[in-house]
C-alpha cells in the first residue's frame, strides 16, 4: 500500500472534517464534545479515503469529493455510536475507548448519531469549496447516499441483524445483513466518489461493482479477524460476534473457505476496474488493503 | 379556519406520504411497519401544512412542494419516536397509542427514527413530479431543513432539555429549549415552502419572521396545554412536563401571562406577512389555530 499518498488524503479528510465542525457554533457543548469524540477516535477513515479515491480514479478533483467524504466518515460515525447502544449490540468498548453512550451516556449518544447524520447531508448540500459540481450531480449524491444509508441499506442491515440476533441464519440472511450493514454504504462511497468526479455512466456502473465487491470482502475478512484477530489490535473484545451466537462466514463455510472467498471478492473487484480509463492503481491497492488488514 | 381547503392539503401530504413508502420495497417488514406505524399515526400534519401555504402564498405551486412537505413531517415524527424513548423522555402512551418502541421494541424505534430521517433527505433531494424546482432550489431547501433540524437546531434542543431535566431551569433556558426544539423545525418548514415556491429574499425574511413567532406561540400554548388540557383529547398523560418538572411557560410567567405572551405572538407573526403581496389568509389561519388547537 502505497502509505504516502493515503496518507495525504487521510489528512484532508482530517482537515475537511474540522473545518466541518468549526463552521458549526450553535451545538451545545456536550452534544459538541460527543460528536467529535466518535469522529476523531482513531477510525481508519476507509469510506472517504474510498470516495477521494474513485473520484481522483475518474479525473476528478479532489477538493470536489472531500465535503461528502467527511460526510461520509459522520454517517459510518453515526452507525458506530447507534449500534453500540445497549438497546442494540450493548458494546461497552470501541477502537480501545469507552464506546459513546458509556462516556457521554444514552440520551446524548442517541443525539450524537441523530446529528452527525443529519450533519452529513447538510455538508453534501454544500457547493465544495475550490471544486465546481453541478448542483444536480450533488443531487445524485445525496440521493444515492440516503438510499444506501437508510431503511433499504444500512438501517435495514441491522434491523434485520437485530432481528437474527442469537438465531442461527443461513447464508441467504448473512449476506442480507452483510450486504446491507456494509455494503451499501462503501458502494455508495466509491459512487458518490465517481459522480462528484464526473464519470459517465459506464464509469459508474464499474465503480458500483468494484464497491459491491469490495464492501462484501470487507465483511467476510471482519468476520475472519473476528475469529483470529487480537485483541490489543482491534481495540474491542475478540470474539464477541461468536460469543453472542451472530451468524458469520467462518461459522457457516470454515475459516480456509472464508480466506479463499474473501480473496476472491478482491480479485473481483479489481477486475470491474479495467474499463476505467483513469489511473485506478489507488482504487486497487484498496481493495488489496481490505483482505490484508489486521484491525 | 376554512377547514375544506386544509382538509384539501392534509389529503395531498397523505397521498404524498403513501408514495414515497410504496415506492420503498427493500424495506426489511417489521422496520417498515414501525415507520409508518409512527408517521400515520394521526399526527396534525401541521409542518407539511405549513410548507405547501408557505409555497402556495407566495405563488408557487402545491405539487412542488410536496416532497418537502412529506420529508418535513417524516423529521417530525422520527424526533417524537426518538424523543419517547426509555433514554429520553420515557413516555408510554403518544396520540393514544403506544409509543413506537413499545410497540416494536427499543432497537426497531431507534432504526425507525433513523430511517425516517434518512429518507426525508433522499425525498427532498428528487426532483418534485409535476413541479419544475431547480436544482440549486433543492439544494438550498435540504441544507435549510438540515441546519433546522440537526445538532444546532432540533437535536441541540432535546439535548439540552434532557441536561435540565429535573433541574429549575430559567427562562432563557426555557426558550433556548423551545427554540431550538421546536421553533427552527417550523420556521424551516415555512422558509423551504417560500423556497419552493419560488419566493424572493423579502419574502424569504418575510416568512422566516412569520415561523418564528408561530413555532414560539405553537410552544407557549403546548406548555398551557399541558396544564389546562383534557387527558383523552390530547391522547396523552396531560401534566407530565410538571411531573418530570420540566420548565415550563405556565411555571416561570403563570398560566394568563402566557396566554397574553403566546397571543402577542400570534399577532406579530400574522404582522410579518404584511409585505407579502400573495394570498396569505390560510398562513393567517394558520397562525390563530395554534392559539385555539386544544390537542
Amino acid at each position: 500500500m502505497t502509505k504516502s499518498h493515503f496518507d495525504a488524503i487521510r489528512a484532508d479528510v482530517e482537515n475537511e472534517l474540522k473545518r466541518v465542525f468549526d463552521a458549526r457554533c450553535d451545538i451545545p457543548q456536550k452534544l459538541l464534545e460527543s460528536m467529535k469524540y466518535s469522529v476523531f477516535a482513531g477510525g481508519k477513515r476507509l469510506r472517504p479515503i474510498l470516495v477521494v479515491a474513485a473520484a481522483e480514479a475518474v479525473g476528478g478533483n479532489r477538493k470536489a469529493a472531500l465535503p461528502t467524504a467527511a460526510a461520509l466518515e459522520m454517517i459510518h460515525t453515526y452507525t458506530l455510536i447507534h449500534d453500540d447502544l445497549p438497546a442494540m449490540d450493548n458494546d461497552d468498548m470501541r477502537r480501545g475507548m469507552p464506546t459513546n453512550h458509556k462516556k457521554f451516556g444514552e440520551a446524548t449518544a442517541i443525539l450524537a448519531g441523530d446529528g452527525l447524520l443529519t450533519l452529513a447531508f447538510e455538508v453534501m448540500a454544500e457547493q465544495p469549496a475550490g471544486g465546481d459540481v453541478s448542483p444536480s450531480v450533488l443531487l445524485r449524491v445525496i440521493r444515492t447516499v440516503a438510499k444506501a444509508v437508510g431503511a433499504e441499506g444500512t438501517v435495514g442491515g441491522q434491523e434485520v441483524d437485530m432481528e437474527y440476533e442469537g438465531k442461527q441464519g443461513d447464508l441467504k440472511i448473512l449476506e442480507y445483513i452483510h450486504a446491507h450493514k456494509t455494503g451499501t454504504m462503501i458502494t455508495a462511497a466509491v459512487v458518490s466518489g465517481g459522480l462528484l468526479g464526473g464519470a459517465g455512466d459506464d464509469d459508474i456502473r464499474a465503480l458500483g461493482e468494484y464497491g459491491h465487491k469490495v464492501g462484501h470482502a470487507f465483511q467476510v475478512f471482519d468476520d475472519i479477524l473476528d475469529v483470529v484477530g487480537d485483541a490489543k489490535e482491534m481495540g474491542k473484545n475478540v470474539g464477541g460476534d461468536s460469543k453472542k451466537q451472530k451468524t458469520t462466514y467462518p461459522a457457516l463455510m470454515g475459516l480456509e473457505e472464508s480466506k479463499k472467498f474473501g480473496h476472491r471478492l478482491v480479485e473481483e473487484a479489481i477486475g470491474a476496474l479495467s474499463s476505467i480509463k483513469g489511473e485506478t492503481r489507488y482504487l486497487k491497492e484498496l481493495a488489496e488493503y481490505v483482505a490484508k488488514r489486521t484491525n
